[in-house]
């Protein structure tokens, strides 16, 4: 694929951006033929610098559940800006917005309102903290819980103390859970939890019901808050907070990402038990009590409550698994596809350095379809069954491709992650 | 001030917002006729939710720079809006604005963005740790270096290790500096400085030039970083870093609030000798990418280059502080106005607990002017003399009402800072 706008601004980026791109959405990791610029987006689509047309199977890493430029959404953002946006103080809709979670989040009885996901994830561990006068927690290996420095996966600019009294245990393993709250002794404020398994580079997981539910007995057996993150899962699993549906309720969640469709407000929603601790923490930021991000969120949580969304992106998912499941057999792979159908992690099995994967994820964006090798995906509501199929007709040319191309493929050097397969 | 509005909006968000309300926009701690709530907001005005008119010198804590709703501005982002805002990769303004922002800002080599003040900061703090392998830096007191646990200003939610490794200085005070320093020894990442003393409850300084070039040398003596904590005051200063008037220029300096006129984004913008530590830095946020703040961003730097807007707003700073010299004279009263005009911290001399001065900013907000009794306010490039000389009068009006109530104030039991008179 010839990308000349899309180089050319990667050769500008190199002098003015370190490393010519930062975090999530740098494309340095992944295959030759990622666009790393867009210029625009609508419904499900991406289009590139050099003008190619994409199928976007990540909605902006989770952000995009009703679709690129929801109508009804951004008009609720661009009505509330042109009453007021950042003001000295909230517009009335913050106490519609907290009103609404907590009618729709069953263990939530209030809301707090921030911008990242790592806000939200920053001020529960603060919470637990100030509730429980302790300062040890327990989270999964991998789960991450957002790029601050207690949780940030990466050893640069990381200080020694920046993790420290924290202690680890292995997702799903009642045991390894165990040995974790056993270990933090008396020093525990909180146990965070994902969703589900979601980590990169590896197979997802449902959350085992028993671990779940071993979480919630230990957090109340030694006095630490349940937290889960549902930054990157929430709305996308339930229209509740992702647990609801195996009966175990955190005293905090922290919620991002997909709450406003992609314009930026995070929260954090928390149990009665845990106001208290949470007016006693000093929490905030400019841009956190603006308005217009408030009227897109509200917006978005009517379409969540009121529309199939949820129903159709699990048929929608259902249906690229299956699909893909035959053309991987017909052409000679196994795929490994984990996590919930509308939150796809699609690898392949014997590819430990990830050769296959990024060959085929290579071919996906050259047919149009912008998969990602070792993230989870997402599905919008904006997405059709005309997609999905756009989406297999891509995949089976890639299959196919792969097949020819396979066994002269040589070791994946960009592959930044675990060695597995 | 009759406000059946407000009244009924903070019963409700006491039920789902804890205390009411958080952070640096609650008025929990403001005197007693203070809307909490906003429901418009345009030019220099606010309207509350009871149907007042305020002249707003908060200037939403900073963020309005050219008035709100400045109809260029947000035009760019509703178009950018209309492209693509967070997509699943960048647009391409990301690195025309760090192009621009690095042409602007003369120590500046390269840029990354962000959504809150703290994140910058934070990136700041990480990028020192990165590139020199140590851990401990050097603040001044009261500074402020945002909400994030390695810098909150209060003690809820906070690890007893969250602030290890710092050694506080004075601002101003070369001496102290020395101090810190020599205490810190050999562990010393960085040393943060703030453009002015801007602190909340106190007078304002304008930076030593001997402490600002002193904490040049001491950072080149021990290979720690400079680091400028521009968030507050970047741009309302100089069109450059604050501090390059003086001739001192940092390693890095952090941005936010009106460098997109409110609209969400922040920025961290480094030296060359600074950019291969920002590489090892993993720092990221669901909606750092997104395209129309920046397109905000842009036209505002647009505004900042080709408008007088930094002459007019120290103009009628200017007028304003003269201005109410002379009628707190006329009235009895000291004044002690501090920092830069365009910047005001208006206190009165012996009023330990600032009766007088919450006595007075309620008759202001009463009159239609929103001031803060103890935190430095912000005036716009969206006000004009007319609306200088409305705050004028507004301010004669409330200094003669105080006058009459003076010898009669009791204790202020809200004042929640430090005796000072």
């Amino acid at each position: 694929m010839a990308q000349p706008a899309d180089r050319a601004l990667r050769e500008r980026a190199a002098r003015v951006i370190p490393g010519g791109m930062y975090g999530h959405q740098s494309v340095a990791a992944l295959p030759d033929g990622y666009p790393q610029y867009f210029t625009r987006a609508e419904g499900p689509w991406l289009w590139d610098t050099d003008g190619n047309l994409l199928l976007d199977l990540m909605c902006a890493y989770g952000p995009q559940l009703f679709g690129y430029g929801n109508a009804e959404i951004d008009r609720a953002y661009i009505e509330q800006m042109a009453s007021g946006d950042a003001m000295t103080g909230p517009a009335p809709l913050i106490v519609d917005l907290a009103e609404t979670l907590v009618a729709m989040v069953s263990h939530a009885d209030w809301a707090m309102f921030c911008k990242n996901g790592s806000d939200a994830t920053t001020m529960a561990l603060m919470v637990a903290r100030a509730h429980t006068g302790k300062t040890g927690i327990v989270r999964a290996r991998g789960a991450y819980h957002g790029s601050q420095p207690w949780s940030n996966p990466r050893a640069g600019g990381i200080a020694p103390g920046d993790q420290a009294g924290q202690h680890i245990c292995e997702y799903n393993s009642v045991a390894s859970l165990e040995a974790a709250v056993a270990t933090a002794g008396k020093d525990i404020a909180a146990i965070f939890a994902a969703p589900y398994r979601h980590d990169v580079f590896v197979d997802q997981a449902s959350p085992a019901p028993e671990y779940a539910k071993r979480a919630r007995e230990l957090a109340d057996e030694t006095g630490a808050l349940l937290i889960i993150d549902e930054v990157r899962a929430g709305f996308r699993i339930a229209r509740d907070s992702s647990w609801s549906a195996i009966g175990v309720a955190p005293d905090l969640s922290c919620w991002g990402k997909c709450i406003a469709n992609g314009h930026p407000i995070s929260a954090l929603l928390g149990s009665e038990k845990m106001r208290a601790a949470a007016t006693r923490i000093y929490a905030t930021g400019s841009y956190w009590f603006a308005a217009a991000a408030m009227a897109a969120s509200l917006k978005t949580l009517e379409l969540i409550r009121e529309t199939d969304y949820l129903e159709r992106i699990i048929a929608m998912g259902d249906r690229l698994r299956t699909g893909l499941d035959k053309q991987a057999a017909k052409h000679g792979f196994t795929l490994r596809q984990s996590g919930p159908v509308q939150m796809p992690q699609i690898l392949f099995d014997n590819d430990p350095d990830m050769r296959l994967g990024y060959h085929w994820s290579a071919r996906m964006v050259k047919h149009g379809v912008y998969v990602h090798p070792w993230h989870n995906m997402f599905l919008s509501a904006a997405m059709t069954d005309t997609n999905i199929d756009f989406a297999l007709d891509a995949a089976e040319e890639s299959f196919r491709e792969l097949a020819a191309a396979a066994s002269g493929l040589g070791p994946n050097e960009r592959y930044p992650g675990p060695r597995k397969g």
